[in-house]
C-alpha cells in the first residue's frame, strides 16, 4: 500500500512539526525512567536486559519489557545485538537527557507556578514557599540539564587553576568536588551544605570514589559565610553554583560579606568562581529560556537575579582585583570568574 | 566589559543548547497564560494592553505587566509601536504554540501516567480511569497540536469533497463542521459529541458564526451509530478524528459496525474521514513521538492503536470500496479516506 501523500501538503506539515514532538516524547519518557529508577542500570555504553532492570527497580518484567519497547522505538536505547536480549542507550542518549532536563525543569519542577499563575498574579506578596516545588523533581532536571551546558565549564575552570585545596558552598551530593579530587591526587577540598541528607550522601559517595580521607562535608549554610569562614582559609578555589541567587534581595547584605570573607580565605592568586542565572537577556539564542528563568524567579520565587554588571560590581565591592565572565552553553548562565 | 569567552568551548555547549530551552520556555508561559485566561485577547493579528487584558482576566495590571513582560523578553509578543502601550503577537505566535502544544500534551496532559508508571507497571490490570487526566488540559494542549498538524488536511480534503451534507464523529464544539458551514452555505451539518456540555457550547458558537440554522448538534455518543445511523443518512462526507482508537479494544466490534452504519449512510460517492494514531513507526521523523502516544495508549489508556494495514483492511471490511492513507504532519498521525 502506497499512501496517498499529497507532496505539497505534507512537506508544509512535516516542516510545521518540528523538534518539539521528539524533545516532549524524549523528556516524558525518561521522567517516566527516572520514576521507575531505571538510571541506575541504563547508564551510556553499558549494556542491560529486562532481568536486570527488574531485578533493580523491584518491577514485573513484563512491565519492564513494555517500557523498554517503548524506549527502543523512540531510539532512545538499542538492542546491543541483533540477536541477544541486551540493550545499549541510543549514541545521543546523554544530549537527549539534556534536552529533556531543560523540559523537565521548565514544565514539570515549576509548574507549580504554572497552575498557580492566577493566585500569585492576585496577590503579588504570595510567599514564596506558598505553593512548593518538589525538590527532587527540581535536583533531577536540573542536574539532567546541567551535564553538558555549565557542569563542565566549572570543572574545567577549577581544573585550570590547579587546585591544592578547593571548596564548593551549596555542594549539594559534592559531585564536583569528588570529580576534581579524582584529578588530583594531592588537592583536598571542603563542601559545604545546608541539607543534612546531601551531605550525608556526599561523604558516602566519596568513600565509594576513594576521595574519602580528603574531602569534608560541613552541614552548614552559604549564609553562616558570612560570620565564619573557617573551613575556606586556604583554598585556592571556591567555587559556588546557582546558590547565590538565592540570598538576593532579603539577604544580599550577608552576600555581600560572604563574598568578602571568600576573598579573604582564598589564598593569594585563588579564584572564585559562580555559576548563576543572569535576567532577561534579549539576544535569540537565549531569550525565550532566559524570560522563563527571570519570570519563575522574580514573580513566583521573589528572587532578584542580578545582571552582568551588578555581578561584576559587586565582586570588585567584596574586593576581588577582577572578575571576568564566561558565557555558558546552559541559556541565561553565566560563570563569574573572579581574581583574589 | 566583554565576556572572556573560551572560543572552543562556548561553541560546543551552545550548540548542544540545542532547541530544548526556547520550545520548553515557551510551552510554560503559553500554559501559564492558559491558565491566566489571556488567550481571548492575545490572538493573532490584534493588537491588546495591559489594561484590556485585566479587564479580562479579572486580575490586577501589575500582575499582567510582569506577565507581559515575560512573554515580550522572551520574543512570544511583541511591541506593536516604539512609543505605545499596545502589544501584538510574534510572527512565529502559531507556530510556538503549535510546538508548546506537542510539549503540553506530552509532559502535562498525560502527566498522572508518568507519576504513577512505578503503579500501572506493578499491576497490569490497573483500570484505564486510575490516575485520571484533566479532560481541560487534554483538550488545549491537543488543540494547539492539531491547529497545524492534523486539523488542516481533515479540512482541505472535506472542502475538496464539496459536501452538500457533512457528519462528524466526536464533534466537540463542532469548530470543524462550523468551518465546512462557511465554506460552503447551502450546505448542512450534523456533529454528534457525548459531552453536554460541548455541544451547547456547539451550538453557542454556530450562532455566532451565523450557521445556527444549518447544524443539528446530537447529544449521543459514536457507539449508538451501530445500532442507529438515522443522523447521518446522506451524507457526503462523514468525519472522526482521533475517537475510534477509543473504542479499541473492548468496543471493536461495535465500532465495525459503526463503519458500516457510516458506509451505507453515505450517499453515492461519499468519503469517510478518519484521522487517527498508528503504533510505534520507526522512521526518524516520527518515532520518539510515535513511542510515547503509543506507550501512553497501551500501557496506560489500555487502548489498542490500528496499523496502517489494519485500519485499511478494516474500512474495507466494512464495505467501502478503497482507501486512501495521508501522511500527516504530526507524528504518527494518519488521515484514511474511505470511498463508498
Amino acid at each position: 500500500m502506497t499512501p496517498g501523500k499529497s507532496p505539497r501538503r505534507l512537506a508544509d506539515e512535516v516542516a510545521a512539526s518540528g523538534p518539539a514532538p521528539r524533545l516532549a516524547a524524549a523528556a516524558a519518557l525518561l521522567e517516566m525512567g527516572d520514576r521507575l529508577g531505571v538510571f541506575d542500570v541504563i547508564l551510556p555504553g553499558k549494556e542491560f536486559t529486562v532481568a536486570e532492570l527488574a531485578t533493580a527497580t523491584e518491577l514485573p518484567e513484563q512491565g519492564i519489557t513494555g517500557y523498554l519497547e517503548a524506549l527502543e522505538s523512540a531510539g532512545i536505547i538499542q538492542h546491543a545485538t541483533v540477536a541477544g536480549d541486551s540493550f545499549v542507550t541510543a549514541d545521543d542518549f546523554e544530549e537527549l537527557q539534556h534536552q529533556a532536563g531543560y523540559i523537565s525543569w521548565t514544565m514539570n519542577a515549576n509548574r507549580p507556578f504554572i497552575e498557580n499563575a492566577r493566585a500569585y498574579l492576585t496577590d503579588q506578596s504570595l510567599p514564596t514557599g506558598a505553593y512548593t516545588r518538589d525538590g527532587r523533581q527540581v535536583a533531577v532536571s536540573s542536574q539532567w540539564m546541567g551535564s553538558l551546558a555549565y557542569y563542565p565549564a566549572a570543572v574545567e575552570t577549577i581544573i585550570e587553576a590547579r587546585p591544592k585545596r578547593v571548596a564548593d558552598l551549596g555542594a549539594g551530593t559534592c559531585r564536583l568536588l569528588i570529580e576534581i579530587l579524582q584529578a588530583f591526587p594531592d588537592t583536598t577540598g571542603v563542601g559545604l551544605d545546608l541539607d543534612g541528607p546531601s551531605c550525608a550522601a556526599a561523604r558516602v559517595a566519596a568513600e565509594q570514589e576513594g576521595v574519602g580521607d580528603r574531602l569534608t562535608v560541613v552541614e552548614r549554610s552559604i549564609q553562616s559565610v558570612a560570620d565564619d569562614a573557617t573551613p575556606l582559609e586556604g583554598a585556592d578555589v571556591i567555587s559556588a553554583g546557582f546558590v547565590f541567587h538565592d540570598m538576593m534581595p532579603d539577604e544580599e547584605h550577608i552576600a555581600d560579606k560572604v563574598l568578602a570573607n571568600c576573598r579573604d580565605a582564598l589564598r593569594p592568586g585563588g579564584i572564585m568562581a559562580i555559576t548563576d542565572a543572569v535576567p532577561y537577556l534579549r539576544n535569540e539564542r537565549e531569550r525565550a529560556f532566559s524570560a522563563a528563568v527571570t519570570y519563575y524567579h522574580r514573580q513566583f520565587m521573589k528572587r532578584k537575579l542580578l545582571t552582568e554588571q551588578e555581578w561584576e560590581a559587586k565582586l570588585l565591592g567584596a574586593g576581588f582585583s577582577s572578575v571576568k565572565t564566561v558565557e555558558l552553553g546552559f541559556p541565561t548562565g553565566r560563570l563569574f570568574i573572579a581574581h583574589r
